[in-house]
């Protein structure tokens, strides 16, 4: 069994190149949830929505966000009544928060909807929020924005998408994280697996929620000879969002090294881009095995050989 | 000031003469709530949407329900996930229950956010929830149904949607009716209203819920002299929906008579179409008095017409 933590965007596209390597039921997502938010009611989860919708075929490679094809007529409707607009929610995306919503509403718990979704979507891995509990990454911003003045704590989707991530942050916080539990589907995968890969995800925002359910750092640290991390930073820059900026705000070097630094206590092998490759050294003085990649995940393709040389890292 | 008790379809069009005949900002129209419905966690209001997407001129006339031209699209991708889709939800209408939904949560009661949406959709008139409490009417079936055996207690929407009001009830409750208020300015209306008009709807499931809530009864019997029923029971026969049935099921004759004998206590005049002229006599035994008329609201101008008369029997 392999197990993946994951966040949005890069894991997914990790995810689209392990299902080319490996048996998809033999795959394990375990999902940040710290992204999710209630809209007009209705429960979102985009981190696991991403993954989904990419494992499905239906993801927009164009906006890296939401389903390909999509039509906005109740946004838009939204719009024109006045309503809040700026997360902007496609009408098959709905359907995806409608029925997880009723789903909740009648006692389901986040692991059990999430499991149907992904048999009507055919993705064919596991895929698992980390807990099913309200765990919401919350961002105190150094500079006055729309939302407050500076100092202001806000939810992670007004951080990302509200604001556009265009605001430096100078603390991050787990709200709720001392009380969630990891499911036990999260447990036994953490347990059972030959193999587990850190995706290209941002390690503050979409890790970091991961590591705040209490139990899952010290699972994880007892597995730390099997675990694989691809690194979210190439040549100092994050591919997508802002995770070099964030690493930076709070007092981590935005470069493979830090995220080296960073990850040490718990990941023996570090997988770096060849446009780092000057930094390997310096990656294992940091405690960590490093291996020298393509990691830029342009096509599936190039997934699937990232894919097979994180396999291999393994074995 | 006139005033209007409503329920959905009926109420809609009797209020679409109205406003033909007298300036919209004087009329306020207090609606029933206990269809109100939550679904996919998104509060749902059937004869408020009715009411104001008639006045708004985007009714549908050929269902009798939700908004002309409407799309499907989040709908039909529910039933793909094989979510709850057997209320139908068009897209545009999904917009308003967003926005109610999002208005909610952030604290803001039904009758604000009504008022916002009656705004923003230019209806002209004051359209108020009989209270903002969680009234909810529910029926008791005295069959077995895909919902369980007989004797199975289910919400309004059940009923009327669900099983297409196609079983015989054996008794209505308002749940929570107790503890419901009628807001201030439902208050304030049925104190300054000049007169008072029940509108052609069902006498048990749309103006039995604003009875049910406490004082309202009172504040109506008290301005007895002033209000005007319009009979929705037109030669023995609902126009729309099972007020013909639930009447009979529920010990009341169902006739021009038998609407009459249930208003008598509240109301002095009662309005009946012309094929049930030879049951004026009968009505007038009851206590009320009664006025004979083209009630039938099958174009604006008839609407308008027999709006007019209303407002004729109150000078």
């Amino acid at each position: 069994m392999l197990v993946t933590l994951c966040g949005g965007v890069g894991a997914a596209r990790m995810l689209a190149g392990l299902v080319r390597v490996v048996p998809p039921p033999s795959i394990t997502a375990i999902v940040n949830v710290g992204d999710d938010t209630v809209l007009h009611g209705l429960h979102i989860s985009p981190d696991l929505d991403t993954i989904m919708y990419t494992l499905a075929g239906m993801d927009n490679r164009e906006t890296g966000w939401g389903i390909a094809g999509e039509t906005w007529t109740v946004m838009d409707e939204l719009a024109h009544l006045g309503g809040e607009s700026w997360f902007r929610l496609g009408d098959r995306d709905l359907a995806t928060h409608l029925f997880r919503t009723e789903r909740l509403h009648a006692g389901d718990t986040l692991t059990g909807v999430t499991a149907s979704l992904a048999t009507r979507r055919q993705i064919g891995i596991q895929l698992l929020p980390v807990t099913d509990d309200p765990l919401r990454t919350m961002l105190t911003l150094t500079a006055a924005t729309e939302l407050g003045p500076a100092g202001t704590e806000v939810a992670f989707q007004d951080y990302f998408v509200r604001l556009h991530h265009d605001v430096a942050v100078g603390a991050v916080r787990f709200a709720a994280a001392d009380a969630a539990r990891p499911t036990p589907e999260v447990q036994h995968a953490l347990t059972e697996a030959d193999q587990i890969v850190v995706c290209p995800s941002n390690p503050i925002v979409s890790i970091g929620p991961l590591l705040a359910v209490p139990g899952i750092l010290a699972a994880l640290t007892s597995r730390r000879e099997d675990i694989t991390a691809v690194s979210p930073i190439v040549a100092g820059k994050a591919l997508k969002g802002p995770a070099d900026r964030l690493l930076e705000e709070l007092g981590t070097e935005p470069s493979v090294v830090g995220v080296a630094r960073l990850y040490a206590p718990w990941v023996s092998t570090l997988v770096i881009d060849e446009a780092d490759r000057d930094k390997a050294g310096a990656v294992e003085s940091e405690g960590v095995r490093c291996v020298v990649a393509p990691t830029v995940m342009d096509s599936p393709e190039r997934a699937a050989a990232l894919a097979r040389l994180v396999i291999d890292t393994g074995v």
